[in-house]
């Protein structure tokens, strides 16, 4: 078996995993299953960006991306990651019209994706309704994390901030520990490294969290929620 | 013709105006005339706030109303307008599963709303995939309105989101004219007000634009323009 065809065969189980694939026709199913690959990205590569690309739908095989918003001047504001399994919408937002604004799309880590190309997104979109449905029901789900971010940056203080960071992704991955680096978390939060660290300590200090190496552990639950 | 019998009339000729009242079954349409109902609202009143409702799709007859984040401490951030003609359906959140933010709805100035109840968006929401779409695509639409705000809040000097409000407002408006006063003005792009004043001075002295009662007239569109 050649190269091509073991491509060809890995498109076809993952594409299996697309969240709208049971609702596409055996045709658009084919169509899918043809017309879109599979691609490998290390950390911090481009994926999309500021009205030059319209890559398509991507989902997440392994690994995540961060979607952000970049000033003029290049200052960069992270409204959302999408993680494994999930889809990425944003980056075929040119196939949907309510959408105006630009985003560059990263890869936060290594990263294997499935591309569905954006004309195959367009087909779709424009004739299987619950499909249109599902990338509107995505982008409304990114909108509702944004609005958080928006509320995060403008009520809320650093240490809050973070507290939220840490314990709603120790709520995702169910554990009481969270692996990120502190460059990572100021990122994510749109806060400065050294503003982060010190807030940090102070969570530290207060006996609630833990810092180690590229992770932080939490020990005080409840006396977290209570901060945020 | 009994008040009931009018009101019921009235109802019944401005639910074909919803935009999604041609993609409804007869049983559908006959659903949404006899449920819908016509409310006034004065300048200022509130007509859904922070989890404590869920109205419904609000359909703007004549007047605007005003879609804000609050917090805690009562701090407000105007996310967007929804002007006559348009559709609210934030105020149906409850209905779609992907928003988990609560905003507070106000009228911006004295309204009349067509109000189709919550129960009845979350029947069509369900049996009809079209009225979904319809309700998502509004989402997204003001998600991207959202974003914008956001760039303009981060990434934007106090002038050139002055100027932005004015050039936007006439240009939707077809005319070189804003009726907006300082304080609306202010509210709308989340300032204070004495900063918006300043502001709007600094622009009239460089001949950009005049300043009266209640109203902001352009006079030089090209120079607003290259300040955005």
């Amino acid at each position: 078996m050649g190269i091509r065809r073991k491509g060809a065969a890995m498109v076809g189980s993952m594409v299996e995993r697309l969240p709208f694939w049971g609702q596409l026709t055996s045709d658009e199913q084919t169509l899918v299953a043809e017309r879109s690959s599979l691609r490998s990205f290390d950390a911090g590569q481009i994926i999309g960006s500021s009205g030059n690309s319209c890559t398509g739908i991507v989902f997440i095989i392994e690994g995540d991306i961060r979607v952000s918003l970049l000033s003029e001047e290049g200052k960069e504001v992270t409204l959302f990651r999408v993680g494994c399994g999930e889809c990425c919408v944003t980056t075929a937002s040119c196939v949907i019209e309510q959408i105006s604004f630009d985003t560059m799309v990263v890869t936060a880590r290594r990263s294997s994706l499935l591309v569905v190309p954006a004309s195959v997104c367009a087909q779709l979109a424009r004739d299987n309704v619950y499909v249109k449905a599902f990338m509107l029901q995505v982008e409304v789900k990114r909108y509702s994390q944004v609005v958080c971010v928006l509320q995060q940056m403008l009520f809320k203080r650093l240490d809050q901030r973070v507290a939220s960071y840490v314990l709603e992704h120790c709520r995702a991955a169910g554990t009481a520990e969270v692996a990120v680096t502190q460059d990572e978390l100021a990122r994510d939060i749109n806060s400065a490294r050294e503003a982060v660290t010190r807030a940090l300590r102070r969570l530290a200090q207060d006996g609630l969290i833990e810092i180690r190496r590229g992770r932080i552990i939490v020990r005080d639950v409840d006396g977290l929620a209570r901060l945020v």
